[in-house]
Parts: structure tokens; sequence; C-alpha cells
């Protein structure tokens, strides 16, 4: 049972900057412990950070024939302008939670509105990035169930 | 180590109605969960429904003064107009996550908006009631670290 | 066949203030003439007026549980600010009409938009106390071709 | 005593379309039934239905100087785009009661504005056909205590 | 000479929570130094606060028998989302003096709109807990022109 | 040099009904001084009034070649609604004065937006009847210097 | 199998007036070859224009009766204002295709919103007069198919 | 019989820039016609013109006194930003007409919004300079029949 | 401890016009009760009113030289529309109590929004002249603690 | 004569997801159908489908030296997003056709509006995979006539 | 070839107020460093500052008649709240660049939307008082190719 | 004391597409131009322009690392829609100067918003490509004074 981890844009500068932000643990922190929790929850986690886009979209559709059964991903700044991004989502039909490790409502207006939330199962922000840790065990939970 | 958790209105209909929205579990249930897990934590859970603002006003000030370190709140309807309950949040300055048991980004356009989260640490929406142990979970990590 | 009929903030006042818009018979005159109206038509009345928004969302909960088939809601104020009404009201999965004694259109700009409409099955405004009888009417209807 | 009843643009359907929205009635059943329950008020009716805007003005103009003495009226589609119709009912200062079959505000956000309402005594929406009986209703009793 | 002196929600709190924006002084400094300059100024004053709207507005409505002639309200949070407190206002018809400790116009936006302004004689903000003196010296100028 | 005078939807109501926004005149007065005045200019007037949207622009496209050139128009209600009526007088490319009897400006909100303006060489709003003498004699002083 | 073409206001005008928008065939050139277009696809065509929006009305209701299968339409100015235009195209349940000749998002604010979209198969701008045979192809597709 | 010609900002250079948008009269030509027409008609006409909002709000406080019967003005650019302007008008309770040279509808949307409008008799734009000749004439007329 | 007193434009009118909104006492008075106010009180008042913008805003910079400790200012219309005074009174870094004679509130949409009340201390709005008085003795207050 | 065939993001998914919107066709059909109807139309069809939106860019930079004479593009999600794509377009001033296999006025909000139609000849939407043919048939029609 | 700098409201406090916004060099310091750099750049520069909008108005229309080549304008607060002097700077047909030592963009809402960028060559915002050098740069350089 | 020159999309289109708009120099032009006048400054200049957003980023991260002391960007396209590269940008806190090459204030509604203003120390708009040297005379007066 596969879950894929994706982090968007400007996500690969965690734990080394704005750490008033966004924490001290850097991206390789994250999906080590990612992918240690999944397996300790008999998932097989896969994890891919990207800048771009188009990257971004084919590895959703890379997931379509994988085996992927969950996603969990944290858009960065893409959460706010990209309908590819949801159209890559919602084209592949895998369910979906959305992270984000700041709380996007304590800051920008523009941040408020997200292009994901419409399409996923749940949304996660603002508890840093234990977030992740908790989508994986709602993922966990759901697998289970189904 | 004291963990308040409030549910705000109609949350005493929890399992009873609009399974689809809402899922099967009573709010018994999801009180007498969260008070197991919270234990389990080593930390001490008290929980707390109403219907009427101003009993959830009230509960908050009273947390000012008996040992609460965190609250984790559901504020349902109020989510979306009681600038009153962010104002008693605030004024007791104790830090809070907001859960939400559906996917509040997914249903009407008026459930988008949060008067809480302006004032949250964190907001968890559409895990269904593995939300409130997300945010537990949450909390026991936080106050570990303080 | 029970029906309920509710009556939000500030109606108590029906009949002692503001006559030019609100008209001259009490809340007393008004329920009892919707009881007895009722009971021509078949049906049994049952009459709450609160100006607490906590009792208003209790009251509707019990109806659950009650025998309630249909609802006759004047919600006042809340109309136009209470999703946790509306929530209660969709909640409990009863029939709703709601009425308005005066026109709200031709009222201030916030008194156009009700949150209760959406889940409603008709509304009836500025027919002034007239509008409890029409509900009433068309509840029996309704109940008679159910 | 006369009272005027005016359906606008494609109420002719009535009955024979989209019955889930607007119910098995035709128009001639309706148009029957105000006469029958205006005659038994004591009141005199008469039906009108175009899908003519001018037609419908002219009709409204002629009420002015053939004693009618209230107006029922469901503008279909004008209600939300015809000033000129505001303006011919105003121009004519007979009284109006708007009534509409469904419930616009469970329908698109472009029904949600009515130009009629603005200068009605009283609106009606989503009690189906029995709308016009409660307008008639309330017609008769203002015209009893006028 | 009756003056009610009104305070909403949170505002039990005022002197012991975030000073920068209230002030030192307690509610009860408050109530105090309101009741002994109104005696000064020849006036009686009686003071309530509530965290809850339907006490609220029954005690406005219990106003308008027990001889009050003037009302200054701070409505707390309620300013920005309460027209039910705003018709209770109105339906009592005693003149309204709204005041707020801090400067609600330099602080969020959902601020800067009340429902209360609209029905009240005058608004005072920002002048910390002088403004119910400013607001009673008001009253008494009021009462003696009358 | 023939000069065009349209007027709009209740027009024909001009000087029966609410005078103190329409004034006296009928519109046999209004349509008899414009041709006597066009007379007087040297220009032979020609008057058209309707409630019927489509003669309307029948009556438009006629003028393309009947030798009219210059055409006023009071819109009455189709100015703030009617695309297609903009349409016609830009289709057939006659130049356009715009008249209202009353100030628009101070009325609805809806009537401060005109579709006419957009197209119309001039507008003349509040200034009573007399409007329409003040486009006659902008007509023909631009007919004169062309 | 019958296909209805209606074209709206103005729409008589094509080809003799601003033929940088509308290009240079008249309204007889587009319906002659769309009825030869159609009779080679093996369709039946009619074809019909007006300024009056009744009249257009009552031409759909007549196409419930008549076989039509399905309708192309160029609503001219009525795309963005008319509601009764939208209900009728719906009331009679036969699906439609959109058609405008000039691009109108490149035109006008006021053109880029259409009530007809909502409710049409499709909707083709800018092609000039070939959008009616684009029209026509799809439908001949969508009925062989069917 | 005093009346009062007002130019605003920038209009000193009427006739000698843009006159593709103002024309080529200077104001010197405005004024000289405007005040010869007043005497025509039996009036006296006083023309200022000013760059400076407070020279004109003094000039408009000082017509109180000096016998002003009506005022007829070109805002210029203040039109749309002024408020001051509006007060002294509607401080000095002089009837007023609103004159602008170009069709302000057809211009910059900034430019659609008057706040001289809302307080003033009429409103007349796009006559180019014949504008004040009609005012004047208005204003003649309305004298006449005080 | 110097107060200045800044009157905006058309208070100079005060008491001479509209007086069922701004009261009978003119400025004169009220100039005259801040001075003897201010005397009582120990603090050293200048006054100053002017329509025009510049003196204003020239009036405020050399406040900064001349020991001003507070400015009182009801800057009339410029308080909707002036970012220049604004930056004028951030400029000078001096505390400022805005008043308005009116309630600002119940008016014209426009009134609602204040370019002063973002960088005043307070406001004092709808008190009439009395709020001059108000703001002084909060001044005093503020004063004597500072 | 070159035609340049472009589809965005996800279009590479076409006929395997959500078919229901989207239809069966797969983009290899609707890429060999649009070459061999360009073949048949004289025309030499060149395809281009990228998840990269700098991809595109680039593609469509190189198309400003190859020949192209027309581009037909789906833009899939960036229709509602990007600017740059929209520059690129404009930047290389090559006409263009923008094709959309769904009625994206019939789907979300967000999906009404186009960055690209703006610089577009024409749009079509919701004809299903049948809009690249009705396309490219209008692109030979107009390179025929150039 | 002369070049114009104008200052406006407030400007003259350059350097003694808020250096964290607008840095520590007076406007003497500006004005004397924009006319040294002019002459080494073979233009002659006159500078002129002023709080009044009336006289930066007549400034700008002297400089119709006085040579000016170029103006660099700092509109201050008018910039966002101007349409005369918006007015002025079309009226005489000077080319603008605009100036703003602060990044406006970083600062309030209001201060995001400028009346003259719509009409100025170019905008410069942020750079401290470089901007005015960068400004005229610019002019030496259009001068030079002109 | 590096600096990065960095071109977003359709900038390598510069002086070959749209001069009346963009201007004749290339972008090898503007970039030699650049580093030239760099080196003359005492600064290393690095130029980059890319139509990809993920390779822009990726350049931006590598900017933290490589000695890069300040950036001067213009954004093309991306300027209205990238999230992203906002985040970028202040994810590696080096100071930016936003440049534009057209007064994008004078263009379409939507280049009028900025995602990076918010984040830059500095705008330059219209100024064509000496845009750049104004940016870079900037940067190295900071870096100066630093």
């Amino acid at each position: 049972m596969r879950v894929l981890l994706l982090n968007g844009p400007n996500l690969n500068l965690l734990g080394t900057r704005e750490p008033h932000i966004y924490g001290a643990d850097t991206l390789a922190d994250v999906e080590k412990r990612f992918s240690d929790e999944a397996a300790a929850l008999g998932l097989q986690a896969e994890c891919f950070q990207t800048n771009h886009e188009g990257q971004m979209i084919d590895r959703i559709h890379a997931a379509r024939l994988d085996g992927t059964r969950f996603i969990v991903i944290n858009p960065g700044g893409w959460t706010h302008t990209s309908v590819a991004l949801r159209d890559a989502l919602a084209g592949v039909a895998i369910p979906v939670v959305e992270v984000h490790v700041s709380n996007v409502h304590r800051r920008e207006e523009f941040r408020h509105h997200s292009y994901i939330s419409g399409i996923a199962e749940g949304v996660i922000a603002g508890l840093g990035v234990f977030g992740y840790s908790a989508a994986l065990q709602f993922v966990a939970g759901r697998l289970r169930s189904a």
C-alpha cells in the first residue's frame, strides 16, 4: 500500500530559512521521518519534491499506474495559483490530503484561498512538520477501513 | 497538564445525523477516545459541549484559572460568525487548535472563512473525528517541547 | 401530526413596538391563532419563543424525538447571521417554512440575505402575521399529500 | 373588488415541464382555482399570462383604470432583470404581492435578487402553486380591513 | 432618571487581559466609577454585563418598563455580528450611545463595521475606559435639555 | 433633417403618475412641444413611444433608412438593463442623446448605471421635461455645424 | 431530424453594419447556408430571427411540439441580460449550442457573462458566421451518435 | 435674480488643450456667452473659476449671503473625489445643476461616479459647452415658475 | 501644554445651516467653549478652521515646532478623501482625536470610511458639539498621566 | 501552410479519465484526426502537448520562425492562471483559436475567466473533441481568404 | 531644456520625520542634488513644492508656456486621491515620471492605486531619494533621443 | 559583490517583438550593458533568463550560496500570478529590485497587481530598458552604504 508524499516549490529550503515560520527540520528530516512512520504503519512511502510545476504534474500522473493509494501534498505557493495542479490531482482520482506547515490563515490574504482544498479529503495547516505525520496517520486509518 | 476539548453548536448530534458528512461516531465516543488518548500521552483532558455561545465563552474564561494549557475546539457554525468567540480565545491567551470534522472548503462558500483561524496555532479540516486525535498529538508534542 | 412554531429574538415584542412595521397583534395572539388554526386543520401546534440562540437550537434538537413533522420559524435577526441555527435545522432534517412579518427586502441591505432560506422549503415575507397562517396551511397541504 | 393575477414568461409551461421544480398543476388549473377561491372570498379575479414584457406592462397600465385593487404577480425570469416591470407596477400605484412557485433562494445566485420585492407588499417563494392561494387570502384580508 | 450601562462578551475580562489594548481598569472599577459619576450628575446608573446574547436582549427588553431613559453599551464582539442586538435596541426605542474601549478602526478589517452604529445616537472609540464617562456626560446633557 | 424622439417603457404614464418625480406634463404635451420646437429650429421631428423592447428596436432599425439624423431617447427602465437596445443604437450608427426626466443619480443604486450612456453623445438627467428641449437644441446645433 | 436556428436582436442587421465586427454576410446568407448545410448533413433546418424577446420565447416553446431535436442560438444582446430566455430554453429541455459571431471576450466587460452558457451544451464565439456551420456539424454528430 | 457659474480645476484650459474632448471655446468665451444669455433671460450671472478647492468652497459659502438663487457648476476632477465640495453645496442649500463638457460615462471608470449628482437638481454631460446654456435655460425656467 | 483644535471644510457654517444634523452652536461658540474648558483643565487651546486643505496641512506642520501636545480635529469632508491630511498628521507625530458632530455611520455609505481613524488615538461621532468637550477631557487625562 | 495544435496540462490524460467530462478519445486519437483533417484541407499540422509551462512558451516562440500560420490551443488549467502564456502568444503575433473540450461555463466559477480569450480570434467550449475540428476548419477558411 | 521637479504634500518634511520610511535627506538636499545633476546632464532644473493642490495645478499649467519639456513629480498623498492633478498633467501634455520615495506597494492597501500612473511615462517607487536621480537620467535620455 | 539579473518569461523576445511596448534593444544588448555598467560600478553581474518557473526558482535558491548580494528581476507575466516566485525570493532573503520595461499601470487591469512588489525594496516601471540601469545604480548605492 503505497503513499506518495509531494512537496512543492521552495519546500527544499525547509529548515534553512525563515525558521520562525517553518521550523528547523530540513526536508530530508521530514521525508526520512515520513518514510519511517509509514513503514511502522505498514505502508510504503515515496517522497518527491520539485520546484517545477510540470514535473509535479508528471509525477502525479505516474501515480495512476504505480499503485499509489493516497497522496499527501504540500503544494507551497501553487496552492493559491495552480488550477493545473488541481486538475492533475482530480484527473488521477487518487485521494489527497493537503498539508501546510504554517497556518496560512494568519498570513497574507492571498494565502487564504486554496485551489487544492476543493478536491482534497482533508486539510491540515499550522501544525508545523507534525502535519505530515498527522496526514499519514489519517491515510493509514482510511486505508485500513477501506 | 490539562487540555480542554470544546465542541460548539450541533456537535451533540454527532453520529446521529448526516453521517455522510460527519461519520458515525457519537460525541460521547469522541470525548471518551480523546480522554483516553490524552491519558496515554500523559495529559489530562476535559470535555465540554454546548449550543449556547455564552456558556462557551464562560467556559473559556474559566480555563484561564484552572490550569488549562491548550484548547482544542470545533466551533461548529460559530466558526464563521462569532467574533465574540474569537475574542474570548484571544482574551485568555491559551493556545488553540481548530478542528472541523468535515472539509469545510468543499461545502458552501460561507464556510470558507473562519474567525478562529486567525488566532489559532493550527487548523485541521476534513479528517473526520480523527482530527481530534491529530490535534491532541500536536498539543502533546508542543507541551513536551515547551 | 405535530407542527412547531418557533419565534426568534425580539419577537416577544410583537404588537407592542414599531407597529408600522410589525402590526398590532401580540405574540400571544399569534400563537393562540396558530394553535387554533392548526387544530382546525387536524394538526397539533406547539409554540416556542426565545431570545437565546442556544435555547432555540436545543428546542430544534428536541423536535427530532417528539414527533414534529414540520417547523414554521421566524428567525428574527438570526436570519442574517446564524449558521448554527441553519445547521440545527439541517441537522434534524425536519422540513421548514421561514416566515418574516415585515418585507425584509424593503429594509436594510443586510436583511436581504438569509442563512435559513437555503435549507427551507419556502419563504414568506411581508404578509404581516398572516404569514404564519399561510405557512400553516401550506404545511397542512404538504402533510395531507405525504 | 378586482384582483389581477399576472404570470410572466414561461409560466404557460407550468405543469408540463420540470415538475420536480414547479409541480404538476397547469397554468389553467392555477388560474381556475385562483378565480374560484377569489369568488369564495367575495373578490373578482382576472388572470393574464404573457411571455412579452411589453404586453405585461400594457396590462398593468390598464389596471389603473379598470378598478383593480390588488395585483398578485409571478414575474418569472423578469424578477431578476426588469426595471421596466418594476416601474410599471410602481407607476400604477396598485399594491402588489410577489409569488414564486419554487424557492428561488435555493437556486442560482442570480435568482436571489428581485427588482420587484422592493416595491411589493409581500413575497412568497417555494410554497408551490399554493403560493397563489396564500397571496389571495392575504389580499382578501387587506381589502376587508381597508 | 435611569441610565443603563451594558457591557457585552469578554468585557468581564477588562483589566486582567491584553492591557496594551484595553487598559488596566477592571469592569468593577468601570462600573463603580460610572455609578458614582452618574450620581454626581443627578442620574441613577444600573450596570449589567453578560457573555450571553439572549440575556443581553432580555435585559434590554426589561429596560422598556423600568424607566430607563438612555442606554450606554459596549457591545464587544457582537458589534460586528449581531442583528438581533440591533433589533432589540431599536425595538425598545431607548436612545443609545455605543462605546468601544479600543480604537476599532485600527484593528482588523472586520471590526470596522458595526450593526449598532446605524441605530445609535453617537459612537465613541479608542478613548479607553474614559469613553464610558464621556458617554455619561453626553447622556446627562441630553436628558437635561429634553 | 429628421430627428427621432423615442420614449421607452412607462413614459406613456407621464403626467398622470408620480408627479413629484416626473412632473405634470403628459407625453402628448411633451411630443407636441418637441415637434413644435423642432419645426422652429428647422428640423422635422418624429415621435414614438412603446413599452415593447422589440418594437423600439424595430423602430430604431427603420431610422437607418428614413433619413433620421439624430435620435433623442429616454430609455426609461431599459436604460439599466437592455444591451439589445444599446446594440440597436450602435448598429444604426445614428448619433444619440440620452434624456432622463428625473435625476437618476438621486434614486436607487441600480439606476446609476446606464447601458446607453457608453454609446451616447450626451446625457441629460433631472431637468424634468425641459431635458427634451435641451437635447433638441443640442441636436440642432450639431446638425447646423455638420 | 429538425434543427432550429435562432437569432436574437439586431442580427437582422448582419452584413449591413459594423462589418469590422460582424463580417459582410447578411442574415439571409447565413440562413441559406445553414439550411443547405443541414440538408447535406441529413437534417432539416428551420430559421427564425426576432427583435422581440416574447416572440423568441414563444418560438422556443413551440419547438417542444414540432420535433425539434437541437437548437442553435445566437442570443445577441439578450445573452447578458435575459433570464427569461434561459428559462425558456431550460423549460423545453432541448439541447442548445450558443453562437456569437464576434469574440465577446474581447469586447466590453458586460459581454463576458452569459446567462445562456450555463444551460448550453457548448459555446462558440469569434469564429464569424462560420460559427453557425461549426455548431451545425456538432449537432449532426451528436444526433448521429444518439 | 442671480445665477452663479462655477468652473473647477483645469477648466481655465478650456479651448487650448485636448479640443477633441473639450472643444475649441475658451473659458472666457463660455463665461461671456453665459452672462449674455443670462441677461437675455432676465438673470444676472456671475462667473468664477479656480483650481483651489478651498477658494471654491469659500465662493460657495459667500453665495449664501449675496442673493444667489441657483448654481451651475462644472466641478471638473473634483466631481469624483470631493466630499467637501458636496458638503459646501448642500450646506448653503442653493439648488445646483451639474455640467460636464465631455460625456464622462464614455471615459475612465473612475469618472462614472459623481459626489455632486446626489445633491444636484440635474446633470448634463457630453453636450460640449452648450451644456452651460442648457443649464441656464433650465434655471431660468425654474426661477420663473418659483 | 498646548492643545490644537482643528476644524475642516464647511465647519465655519456650524450653527447656521442644517441644524437638524449639526445643531445650533456656531463655530465661534464651539471655539470659545473649547478654550475656556481647556483653561479650566490647565491647558492652552488654539483653534483653527479652514476650507483649504493646504492651509490645514501647513498648520499641522507648524504644530511640530510650537509645543502642541495633542490635536483634536474634525476633518469634515476630508475625512473620507484626504490621504494628504492623514500623512500630515502622521508626519508630525502628535497624537490625535478625531471628532464628528453628526453620527457619520447613519449617513451616506461613503461617510463610513475615514482615512484619519487609522492614525488617531480615538474617534467620537454623533455627540454633537459636546464631542469637542469629550475629546478635550480625554486629552487632559492623557497629558496628566503622561 | 502550417497549423500548430497545442494542448496544455493534463490533456495527455484525455480519454483515460473523467470521460463524463472529457469523452473517450485519447490525445493520440485527437492529434491523429487533427493531422488527417488538416492534410485534407491542404494544411500541415504539427501537434504538441506538455505539462510544463516553460516548454509550452518555448514551443510558441519557436513557431515564430518555423512558418506557423495559426495556433489552435487548449490551454487546460493555464487558461485561468497564466499571463506568461498569454504574453507568449501575443509576443509571436500568430493568430490563435482557443478550444476547451468541456463547457467551462458550467463548471467552477474560476473557470469562467480566461487570460487567453482576450488575445484569441475565437473561442470554442463544450463541443467535446469536435472542437478541435471546428477550429481547424475555421483556420482553413481564414487562411484561404487571407 | 527645462525639467520641472514637483513635490506634493508633506514632502517639505523629508528628512525630518519618519526617517525609517523616507530617509535622512531633506527636501533642500534633494532639490540641490537634482539641480546639480540636471546641470551635469545639460538640463535646467526647476523645483517646486507645495501642500496646496491648487498651487500645484497652477504651477503645472504655467509649465505649458515656460518651455518645460518633462515633469518629475512625487505627488505624495494626492497620488491616490486627486483626479484634478491627473487632469492638470494630462491637460498640459508634458511627459511625466512619477516618483515615490518609499515602496508604496508595501504600505496600506489604499496606497496601491495611483491616479497618476495611468498618464505617466514611468513610475519609480521605493528607491529612496535616489528615485529622483533615476527619473532625471531617464528624462535626459529621452530628451537626447527626441 | 555579486548582483544577479533575472528575466522571466518572454523576455528573450525583447527587441524582436512589440517594439512599441518594449523597445528595440535585445536581451543580449540588455545583459551586455548591465554587465558592463556593473563592472564600472565595481560589481560583478550575472544574468539569467528563463521561461520555466522552476528553473527561475532553482536559480534564486542557488543565489543563497554563491555570494549574491542583490537581485534585479523582471518577472514578466509571473509578476501577477506566481506566489511560488515570491516565496523563493523571500526564502533566500536577498534584497530585490523589481523592474518592468513597460508601464504596467497603463496596460490591462490584471497587470496592476504584483506579487513581487510586496517583498521588493523598490519597483521601476515604464522607463524602458533604462530601468535595468537605474536598478543597478540603486543597488550599487545600497551596497556602498551597507
